[in-house]
């Protein structure tokens, strides 16, 4: 008897499903499992949902941290089934069928669904990672804001010419949708924003470079939608180099096809390293550490385990990997809920999971976009409407959709980004927000 | 000849003012300043103007930081005779007529006007501060609406009776406007929003406590006032207790009457200290730091100096001091650009400040406020809706207005609070916010 295991408040399900990670599978699992014989527990380190497709909007002012993340529990409020509870989880017991959280206490499960997601990660490089921050959590969406921000205030106070331009030099790296996304709007945020706000500098003098190691952006896209964005992108200002692999990040700047690119700012837009889930599971992992899951997303050997959204690796029927974008995340979630729906209803015959095409969507600034979906392909205004229209409709609840669409109005119309607000890290401030809190503990 | 003097833009102005902080006073200094035949620089340490009687409504979670706060240069981008500079300052030379930098940078004035403002104080007991964190910035606001939401998580997770009414205990010391406001909205977010997302607790058991010295709250409206306004938090929910100096803040808690009462979060909204402004200028002030003005707000001795807004001890025409609101600020920003334009005219006779009282406002929860206009006073229902319209009168642009009487529409019918967001500091999380931003100085 373990006297730090944590209670479960009794329902009508004796069956009790952990679920851990709160993003788009891990959400989408616990809506399938509405009015289902079980008792929920929903476990994550933050108390919010994330919109995570938008988060580079908060990156570059555009949207406020709250105009696309929700309380996790005002989510499921109405789900008396589900207790949701913030804590890191540290391991897991499969064999005892036991979650560990940080502090010692431990949490038994029936079912388990791990949905904890990926970092970034910087192949092999960490040491780049302080001067090439990545873009996963409001935390890096605003500190990404931050150093934006305030490369443009010290090029202002800058005298020396060299130094001057490497603060208004901006790289990006990793030419996925997030990288074009990213210099797409930094690039209308120098040039349109931020017009007529100096006295020193000139903000239309400021660089983006896109860096894309391999022969071409969007490799997700068919190749003349790429070659499409890669000219939008050129038009809004935006530098695009090709086949050129970082090989350092420092305080002075990128280096990529043999040179170094004096730069202030570097964001990292290249690579993901899964969460620990294939550690705790002593499960097989891809390169990315990602769980290669069995055809139904179970764990090999463990039947009553699965792990879905970016912490796994899942093949497509056609044997092609399923990509890491939320509406694969939550079909994975409605899939594991009715598997375990069918389950207690008695059929324990294993399920496969279908990976059905969503389409895949990128913008490039606030006019232009690529779509694809598969029967439709689209590029230009119409589809940048439609990309916007999607994005909206996704959001949650009337509120936010809103307030999302009112911010890019006023962007449209005014070029004003609301959010452009420099918190944290200024020379010289009292850090109040990096204090330690107090130690209070769940103990 | 000083190689790091920071040469400002050359305008038809010969004339340069300085001015010191982007708050009220200063920046209804630059706005009354405009077309006169000046140049100016405007020095902040934050790129952001704040609505500050607004900050609570972000510490409770009500609006978002982008909806009070505004880039001071975007607010100044049509005045080119303007240059805002993001910077701190560490101190002036009077004699030499020169503000300092934090790197050495140095810039030289005719005329200087220090608006520094003040943060919070505790009397001396300093290593209160990270117990009961103050209300004075946007990380302010942020930390304290971390540790509000932080502790009804933690509280979930308790399973020791004591230690989870510690965690339902919010103490909030200071019976001016900001700790009736502070204390009645958590107050309602425990009561209302909190409702039903919790399994193990019950926020309607919530305690929130506020701690006043002196005999009552709100001292600066008249007693049946005042009276009222408890009246009306009691009717929240919130406990007050009067005539009850703190004497510590601690992990435990805060005592106060001679009793501990366990806490786990305590706000401090009870003292300020003025910025270094009189250390800067070796010039008299008061116990709290404010410098001891002329009348005619010039630093003793130094005509060309001004200090204004809460950095400033002023006195009204009957003696009485004048108080640290947004309208006093703004009253003497605007004096001070008219005594300025009046030298300049060859009038160097010395003009003295004479405050207009503006009439006091305070809100007690989402339904309920009081106000005195000296001719007119009001309570209840309507008064809070007189208090709401000046609020988003007062707020800057079109976007912000709509943006905050959205906020408060859905927490008015809904009781949704759509800023509950948890950011920065939990337990076990990689900090990515509070890293060193790379060494990329001025110099």
């Amino acid at each position: 008897m373990n006297d730090r295991r944590l209670a479960t408040v009794p329902t009508a399900g004796s069956h009790h499903v952990v679920v851990i990670g709160g993003g788009f599978a891990g959400l989408a699992t616990v809506l399938g499992l509405k009015g289902a014989a079980v008792r929920i527990t929903m476990i994550d380190q933050r108390n919010h949902h994330l919109f995570q497709p938008l988060l580079y909007q908060v990156a570059t002012a555009s949207l406020a941290t709250s105009d696309i993340a929700w309380p996790i529990r005002w989510l499921l409020r109405h789900r008396p089934d589900v207790t949701t509870l913030l804590g890191t989880v540290t391991g897991v017991s499969p064999s005892d069928r036991r979650v560990r959280l940080d502090d010692g206490q431990t949490i038994d499960f029936d079912s388990l669904i791990v949905a904890t997601g990926a970092r970034h990660a910087y192949f092999g490089h960490d040491e780049w990672e302080p001067f090439a921050p990545g873009l996963k959590t409001l935390e890096d969406a605003t500190t990404i804001r931050r150093r934006i921000l305030v490369a443009f205030e010290q090029a202002e106070r800058e005298v020396d010419v060299r130094r001057r331009a490497a603060l208004m030099t901006f790289v990006v790296i990793g030419g996925g949708p997030t990288g074009v996304e990213l210099a797409g709007t930094i690039a209308e945020l120098a040039h349109h924003t931020l017009k007529g706000e100096f006295r020193r500098i000139d903000p239309k003098a400021t660089r983006v470079v896109l860096v894309e190691a391999g022969p071409r952006i969007l490799p997700g896209f068919l190749p003349d939608l790429s070659a499409y964005a890669q000219r939008a992108l050129e038009r809004l200002g935006v530098e695009v180099a090709l086949g050129a692999p970082v090989t350092a990040c420092t305080a002075e700047g990128a280096t990529f096809a043999g040179d170094l690119l004096p730069a202030a700012t570097i964001i990292w837009a290249a690579g993901v390293q899964a969460s620990p889930a294939a550690e705790w599971l002593a499960a097989p992992s891809d390169r990315a550490g990602r769980v290669l899951v069995e055809p139904d997303l179970t764990v090999p050997g463990h039947p009553d385990i699965f792990v879905i959204g970016d912490a796994a690796a899942v093949k497509a029927p056609d044997g092609s990997p399923v990509p890491g974008i939320a509406p694969a995340a939550k079909q994975e979630g409605r899939h594991v809920a009715a598997s375990i729906r069918a389950r207690l209803a008695g059929d324990t015959a294993a399920r496969p999971f279908r990976y059905r095409y969503a389409g895949s969507l990128a913008t490039i600034g606030k006019r232009e976009a690529i779509v694809d979906f598969g029967w439709l392909k689209l590029r230009g205004r119409f589809a940048w409407w439609l990309w916007g229209i999607a994005h909206v409709y996704f959001l949650i609840g009337a509120r936010n959709r809103l307030m999302v669409s009112l911010n890019w109005l006023w962007i449209y119309l005014r070029d004003q980004r609301s959010a452009r607000l420099i918190t944290q890290g200024l020379p010289g401030e009292r850090r109040a927000d990096t204090e330690a809190v107090p130690p209070i503990r769940v103990s």
